[in-house]
């Protein structure tokens, strides 16, 4: 079950993030090793709860962002280590805080830290999180990417709780949406990217340029994360086809196809979202409804409308090995199956 | 119901936070409109939690720490402000997300955030407050005061997660219990008045009287807390007696009873608090044990240990105005009724 998106192009070479993995191999390392060191304590519950999440195996490409973006301006001080660090950090906290306030069972095919030791673990460990990718960002001791980072943390809250309050909401626009995933995700990649060149000491139209690029990466990020939720080329690799429909999260594929559809179409979606009647035959529905609408495609196409924002913010720079792999990136993003 | 604890000594005057709050008037309006103005935001949700909590009418004692440490050397830029109200929104995030990792449904006498909004605003909205002291933090550039406050947010989350890992265990120590309150409670407190001679510029020996005045004030003060839930003078003022027994939390009353008491007794105490028996009859039970080992009177008599640290810790200061007040809170926190 799922919807497949057809493909526009069909491309010579898919784009890959591997070219960034080989430019950031050698400080990923180290971040690796700083994020076992930082996640341990005493507390023997701590490094158990945050290893568990650590070690599921993300992609790890915020924090690459950041070493890349200060590694292409010639930075060759120790502070892009900590900060990708406190990227990751920030990251995996948000996610402990978002599986207690989704009630979630399943993260990346394994169970979630609260089923294994409770929200109250779940909810502390990420504090302890935030705390220690607050104390190495003043390591660091830049206070402008200490400014990016704090303002970033305050933002993604304010998404989520924004998020909380559209939940469920079928009167919820595109641009309701637009604002909740630019603060609960693209924020993120924006500090990300903009910390790199903060530390490398660039100009302000190089740190407007990154913020831009990891801004609008983040954008089309999220939005083929939210088609790929209804299927896309992923549907048959493992991610669990209409999670999001179970959850009543209303994102782009629904708004689409909701505001699109007939008065009884736009019944249905009230029924089965507000009233949480989510049951398969449903989703079937669903899945029918946005398949008519072109609900995955015009959602792909927004992911390449921020895309190409993303590539334009970066075109002024000088041409570097960096350069190109942060730009493969955004069409790995868009093209991803995984 | 409740145990009263037989004061040693009468005293001719009243020990009061008073003067400390008539030193601190004029600043502490700001930082009450600063609090308001810093937890406003265009998403509804979040002013409504925050206003709950931040109106229920706390002492802010924690704030007026960190302004009268700044004034009583001299200060007078407009940093002890922000300092201030970061001080105050770290409390209040600890206070939300312990009101859902405790489960709690009463604060002060008024409904938790969480059961109202519930968990998910809970969680989120204290990310955002938390999110907000960093930022200001940021705004007044110290990065010495930003490393003091950063260690806190890690070590309070720590002492959190320690907690957890205590939970309904009778075999409990006193010092693990300390170790607990040090982290949860002591440490915000030894921030809060540390951060005041960072920004005034101090000499080393001084900052580390305040954080050691502020570290010992906190244990004092959690000390008679968890004593005022068993009884103590405040019983007839509004404390429901019990809580802690009820939600099976080791504090030292209950810890030297445990110890002091005989194996019957000590299987009394693992039935009520680990298998959770805490029943009313369980409690006057409980309540008597406590007084039979002198549970109260020993834990206030640790609480004026750390009080007598605190005011040693001033003694080398110069006399004023604010050196009294702060000695004159010591006093306070451990003769205080409410």
């Amino acid at each position: 079950m799922g919807v497949v998106i057809p493909l526009e192009e069909s491309k010579n070479k898919q784009a890959s993030v591997k070219p960034l993995v080989d430019l950031t191999k050698g400080d990923m390392e180290r971040v690796n090793q700083l994020i076992l060191s930082k996640a341990g304590s005493d507390v023997q519950m701590i490094p158990e709860v945050a290893n568990h999440l650590i070690s599921s195996g993300g992609k790890r490409l915020r924090p690459m962002l950041t070493l890349a973006s200060a590694a292409m301006f010639g930075y060759e001080g120790e502070g892009h280590i900590k900060l990708a660090t406190s990227v990751e950090f920030m990251h995996t906290a948000t996610l402990l805080h978002d599986d207690v306030v989704d009630e979630s069972d399943l993260r990346r095919g394994k169970s979630t830290a609260r089923t294994i030791w409770g929200n109250q673990a779940s909810v502390l460990v990420g504090d302890f999180l935030l705390g220690q990718a607050f104390k190495m960002m003043v390591e660091v001791g830049s206070m402008e990417a200490l400014d990016v980072l704090a303002t970033a943390a305050s933002v993604i809250a304010e998404g989520e709780v924004l998020q909380l309050s559209v939940a469920k909401n079928m009167e919820t626009t595109e641009d309701d949406y637009l604002s909740v995933i630019r603060a609960k995700t693209a924020a993120l990649f924006a500090a990300a990217a903009e910390v790199g060149p903060i530390i490398a000491a660039t100009d302000k139209a190089t740190r407007s340029a990154l913020r831009s690029y990891g801004m609008n990466l983040g954008l089309a990020f999220q939005l083929v994360d939210d088609a790929l939720d209804y299927g896309g080329k992923a549907a048959d690799l493992g991610k669990n086809v209409g999670d999001d429909f179970r959850e009543g999260k209303i994102t782009l594929p629904v708004i689409l196809s909701y505001r699109r559809g007939t008065t009884e179409e736009r019944a249905f979606w009230r029924q089965a979202i507000e009233n949480g009647e989510s049951t398969e035959e449903n989703l079937e529905k669903a899945l029918a409804l946005i398949t008519k609408y072109n609900g995955l495609k015009d959602t792909i196409a927004r992911a390449k409308h921020y895309g190409t924002i993303a590539s334009d913010a970066l075109a002024p720079l000088p041409d570097s090995a960096y350069k190109s792999a942060l730009l493969e990136v955004i069409d790995f993003c868009i093209d991803r199956v995984n």
